[in-house]
């Protein structure tokens, strides 16, 4: 049996707890979460676990980050499992606070998002970003770890998180790490619950559009746009519609017309109502593994920039 | 002789620094400041060796809080004297950046302040408050201490920062010091450089429209719109022009009737091209003494909220 996971709700106890490890010499990391789960997130127990001697996560489904039109009310909630998980992957404590913890009344300070939050998401869902890096923030105020780590799958999310670190110096490490899939290759996403088994079967059309995406830069096409309409071509077949499928550059995620070195390929499609987004970072040196299963976690320290 | 501050420039070093304390288990200090130092400042160094073991300043002039008709340009820079100043106070260490450091080609990240940034001096000088809570969250990164401490002169700026903090769960508590008064009652600041010898002498007109506002309480008039009408009546005397002359509340610095408890009055004057600020808490409670001469410091850990 494994030691059963800290349940923390109070935001004062948490960074007790946190400032405590830290007093104590030791070194900790940071999962932070909305709960439902899945081998992806537990993966980010495991990178925390390698590099920390204390593995904190958060569950919290942050109101501000979804749009009035989204899944908020029904996006899955299933605590039990989510610290039954926790627990088996060897994290140490959960802060799982309720919103007016996070949001008391007279809250009204809110983070300004990097540039890089500007294209893709940041076009189809405005104010999203604002609500994930003011979030994260305050979870990064309330849990001063070391170290956080985020999945490759929310390649723009990690990013625009990167960033805003970056920019405001926290004191914090922010690390990327590899994107886990399904054995037919579908990346893990607590929001695949929402699929039919028709849908479920539809799903796979984005990795498809991906490893076909692959394919053609290794077989010498580098002109994104056209790689972008092979992209397409794969998803149409499978999704309802696609909101984007690009090429781009793998750190501001700017447009670019040609993959010279490293780009990255993002899609987000919609399959009957849910919207799944994927990603593949894509290299033209052959040497450099382009899936994200064997892909090296990207890491960067705020304070180096 | 006093030992000399350690003078930094580089942010992992400061960062590194501040990290090498904690981990030593020793309390640390935060006092932010634009230089040009006068007692003031010096009286919240004194504050944070009471309360710290050690002692950290900041001294940076930042560009993004001046409004483009202000006096950032002509801002005094005294870095000499500031450092001899610091040393013998007994600061550890003063962080010293240039532009550049904090503000790297990319930077593009802002934080949005809290509600009590709005009124007084966010009509007055919009887009100021951004500036301020965004460099002041950046040096709380830069320099993760235990505490932090900020002057009662500057009110409104010290409450939207407690404010900020709050919000952000930022885990540092954030103290308002006394404000410094020359022996007549003028308020301390490095804008006072700017004052020819007649204009020093007109401004006290600030500091004897707070007395008599505090006078005028005291003798049972508790309408601010009276009290307000009241230090009008003195500035009119002293000042070329008054921005505001107001009571109003101690904690969001909303309009208030009348003075139930509590309560604070705050100017914003200019003097030939000199824009000056003061204030004074109010109390109905005759046994609160008033005079910021000996007023407690306020203190906010953000963390309890």
């Amino acid at each position: 049996m494994a030691t059963p996971v800290q349940v923390i709700h109070n935001v004062r106890e948490m960074q007790s707890l946190v400032l405590a490890w830290r007093r104590a010499g030791l070194r900790s990391g940071l999962v932070p979460t909305m709960g439902a789960l899945h081998a992806g997130h537990i993966s980010l127990i495991h990178a925390a676990r390698e590099k920390c001697d204390r593995v904190a996560a958060t569950i919290f489904v942050n109101p501000t980050q979804f749009g009035p039109k989204e899944d908020f009310s029904k996006y899955p909630r299933t605590l039990d499992a989510d610290l039954a998980m926790l627990s088996e992957a060897g994290c140490d404590a959960v802060f799982v606070p309720d919103r007016e913890a996070m949001y008391p009344s007279g809250f009204s300070t809110s983070v300004e998002p990097p540039s890089v939050s500007q294209p893709l998401e940041g076009v189809c869902r405005p104010g999203h970003f604002r609500g994930v890096v003011t979030v994260v923030l305050k979870l990064f105020g309330i849990a001063p770890t070391d170290a956080s780590f985020f999945g490759h799958k929310d390649y723009q999310q990690a990013r625009v998180i990167q960033a805003m670190a970056s920019d405001l110096n926290v004191p914090m490490e922010v690390h990327i790490c590899p994107t886990v899939r399904e054995p037919d290759g579908l990346a893990m996403s607590s929001r695949n619950r929402y699929l039919s088994p028709e849908e479920r079967q539809r799903a796979l059309s984005l990795w498809r559009a991906l490893e076909r995406c692959r394919l053609q830069l290794a077989c010498g096409e580098h002109r994104t746009a056209e790689l972008a309409a092979a992209m397409e071509k794969e998803l149409i077949s499978g999704v309802d519609a696609i909101e984007y499928a690009v090429v781009v550059d793998p750190v501001t995620l700017q447009p670019i017309e040609l993959v010279e070195q490293q780009a990255i390929a993002l899609i987000a499609a919609k399959i009957g109502t849910t919207r799944l987004i994927d990603n593949l970072l894509l290299s033209t040196d052959p040497r450099v593994t382009t899936t994200d299963a064997t892909a090296k976690p990207t890491s960067g320290n705020p304070s180096q920039h």
